[in-house]
């Protein structure tokens, strides 16, 4: 199996992405193809003697984009950008998944214009894991989409009951509708109508759900638009780091708390492991053709690694064969005129 | 001064209400109207001997609206239910603000057919006050319009600006519109086009922020639809819980962890005394005739005594005169007419 991994992209790049692939085939049983400055990569990877020359390949794409760029016009005009390579190595067949931490808007273009879609997703979406207090969840779409439709929030959902499935073995995911209210009848239109057509699909439909359930973790599946998705993600993100602030003023006051967290470090440790992003990989973007995974901006050579590890499942449990066979199974047509929000 | 308190709904009604309406006019200067069932009121009433019984008097209405009810059939039907009486008794002059701790629904229901709505305000809207990094900061909308208008966000956004100088004595408070993104091109079509509205209005606009952003108190005033403040205000709720669960875990699993938690007891209050919604009131609806405040349900007799000093001052620093001045000098007719979402 073979990886893509664009080492351009993100605060850490290239080292963290370097680091982490090293890692990764001596471990993981893959081969890493690393898209970028060529020269870049060479000094990197001389820091490494032994790593597994033989698994790593490196495939020249000297050019960047950036976070400030307007990312449509970039992926046009900038061809030999490691992202549009990448691209159309997996499109391709010359690897079987893509990996990068640069501007997400350039990513999500270069998956829907060059790798394409899965035939009859209408609109891909990005799916976030959450540390949840029952362990990691799906929120879908986490930002891909500003202005969905009730059809769209019905495929995320779909797509997301696969992808839990198969990469964390649940039988039957639970979906949940974000929502303002659990009753059926809360909701924004498109809430409405998405909740009216989710209760004939074949997937475990649990209602509405509202913003405190989130990191309770009972639903394996959130849906929600790319808006409130995005919004939701990036709330939790700087409450964390509100709190984990608090934590440590707390903690560094005076000689007795410092005297305090000496006796606690351990667990201090294992809270902030709970709630490590890392561990989980990066945000999947389900609904395209090939597996391609948006890792964080801010990755660093674990959270690189774990979105390598995480890149292995999404091919080796065939996460876009189930979701073809899943859309096949289910009859979107039905309540379909009643889409316009 | 009179405060009327819907003494009926909440969980911990009406024992926390009347406990915290005893200690209010006392310390307050203030006088309160006890709305409920009159033998309830009393009963309670005589548990404290000393109460300054010459500035409570009690208006007996027994019917209550539960939770479960449908909140406009519910008013409409419920002559007698304590926020219907209530609602009536502000619109007439019998009291300076209402506070109710019960079904919000049927508070919103009551306010806007009752009580009525400020002329040329064609939403009112709840606000949420969260305690950020930077101190207490107003969402707006956290909950009462789930489907709005650009001009309905522009008027939150206003009202927001006059509650946070009036109650805050912010000269200046920042506007910030809650997106997907801080560029202005970013969000879903309605942000889109309230942002372009928002820069030619008289408030501090300081463009778009985003979920990261909320606790990080960079902003006096935060805008968003109902929907979207419903599902940030709760996801805060929710990760809050977690979080101190969490902590209480830390500290508890261990006799050396306990022990560390010795050494830092102060600090842990300190921490929770910040995060404590309570201190900071209920939630202000903006935009009716008159001050409204709707109270956590969950309030204990610190919260709602909080709330009585919030109607205090939304009263006393004429909160719904200012809007009614800003909205004058506003003028909202620029941009309307693209203001079909």
């Amino acid at each position: 199996m073979k990886i893509l991994v664009d080492v351009m992209g993100g605060d850490n790049a290239p080292s963290a992405h370097i680091e982490a692939s090293v890692k990764a085939v001596s471990e993981l049983d893959v081969d890493i193809v690393l898209i970028g400055d060529e020269n870049v990569i060479k000094s990197e990877l001389s820091k490494y003697g032994d790593y597994r020359a033989d698994r790593i390949s490196i495939v020249h794409a000297p050019e960047v984009i950036s976070n400030h760029e307007e990312p449509v016009k970039a992926v046009k005009r900038k061809k030999d950008a490691s992202v549009v390579v990448a691209a159309h190595m997996l499109k391709n067949g010359e690897g079987d998944a893509m990996l990068s931490m640069g501007n997400t808007g350039a990513l999500l273009t270069a998956a829907l214009l060059i790798v394409g879609r899965i035939k009859g997703i209408q609109r891909p979406a990005l799916g976030a894991i959450l540390p949840t207090a029952k362990g990691p969840k799906l929120l879908i779409d986490a930002g891909a989409n500003t202005n969905c439709k009730p059809e769209n929030l019905v495929q995320f959902a779909m797509m997301g009951d696969v992808y839990m499935r198969n990469i964390y073995n649940i039988d039957s995911p639970a979906v949940g509708l974000v929502s303002n209210g659990e009753e059926e009848g809360k909701g924004d239109d498109l809430t409405k109508k998405t909740h009216t057509r989710m209760k004939d699909m074949p997937f475990n439909f649990i209602g509405n759900i509202e913003g405190r359930d989130i990191m309770e973790g009972n639903s394996d599946v959130m849906v929600c638009d790319g808006f409130v998705g995005n919004v939701i993600l990036k709330t939790i993100e700087g409450m964390g780091h509100m709190i984990g602030d608090m934590i440590k003023d707390m903690f560094s006051q005076t000689i007795r708390t410092k005297l305090g967290a000496l006796f606690v470090m351990n667990s201090i440790k294992d809270f902030k492991k709970k709630m490590d992003y890392r561990e989980y990989g990066g945000a999947p973007l389900l609904g395209c053709r090939r597996p391609v995974i948006k890792g964080h901006g801010s990755s660093d050579a674990l959270a690189v690694y774990c979105a390598i590890k995480q890149a292995k499942m999404f091919v080796a449990t065939d996460v876009i064969d189930g979701i073809s066979k899943k859309l096949a199974a289910c009859d979107l047509t039905k309540g379909a005129e009643e889409d316009n929000v």
